[in-house]
């Protein structure tokens, strides 16, 4: 099985603020898509984000621990990511929050999942943006970065 | 075993040019490092690439076809890099030029791997544009990521 890994550092943060734009809808919509909506600072929320006109994800919330954890799993979108879990960890380390961020289970290497690699790459970088400067580039402002977009 | 695994597509722009940057040291020294030397163009070449001051990779070239697959076997660099190999696939999709880019045999998945996985997102993104623009971001000039650079 095969994980799509990832780590960023966002200067100047403390946990708690990416802890707030992992969990709250406006924060989410800062960095991952405008397109926003539901209930992500609950345990059995479910949040769903939308990427016009390609279709979305819902995520429901499966633990919190503010400041140090968010876990999602994939409850609705493109069957390579349904069940799959979606995990992130957060730790103060000098003057960064570290952010570690797993996205697990799925089945096959696929195409897309080589896809979705880059592309939580550039969605990381877009949070550690929102954090830092007030600015992100959610959908449909993204990074494009091929035919996939 | 978890592998780095990522995908763009670079714009109008063929396999050969694509190659051209992935096999001659001009080309690897505009995405990557500056600081880039041997040989990419021949099957049990190494090429050096440094990333002063903090180390870099030697990289044996393992197989190459022409406009479709550089494969690359890492003997020298960090522990948890030796032995790992990455390869590149590309292929002509419409008006993108495709890469596969996966990074195999990591034994564990450390917190190195997380962020040598969001870095080569980055670079990738720096071969894309090296190709289509001319201008890449190599190292000293790369993309800031984390506490890590």
């Amino acid at each position: 099985m095969v994980d799509i890994l990832h780590r960023v550092g966002v200067k100047g943060a403390t946990p708690a603020k990416v802890y707030e734009a992992l969990t709250t809808v406006e924060g989410l919509a800062g960095w991952w898509t405008d397109d926003t909506k539901g209930t992500g600072d609950e345990v059995e929320g479910v949040v769903r984000f939308r990427f016009p006109p390609v279709g979305g994800f819902d995520m429901e919330v499966v633990a919190l621990r503010p400041s140090e954890r968010v876990t999602w799993r994939v409850v609705g979108g493109p069957d390579e990511w349904l069940g799959t879990t979606v995990d992130w960890e957060l730790r103060q380390d000098g003057d960064y929050t570290i952010v570690l961020f797993k996205h697990e289970g799925w089945k096959e290497p696929v195409e897309f999942m080589h896809h979705c690699s880059t592309k939580w790459g550039t969605f990381l970088m877009s949070l550690k943006s929102l954090v830092e400067t007030g600015e992100g580039a959610p959908a449909p402002r993204d990074v494009e970065i091929s035919d996939w977009h």
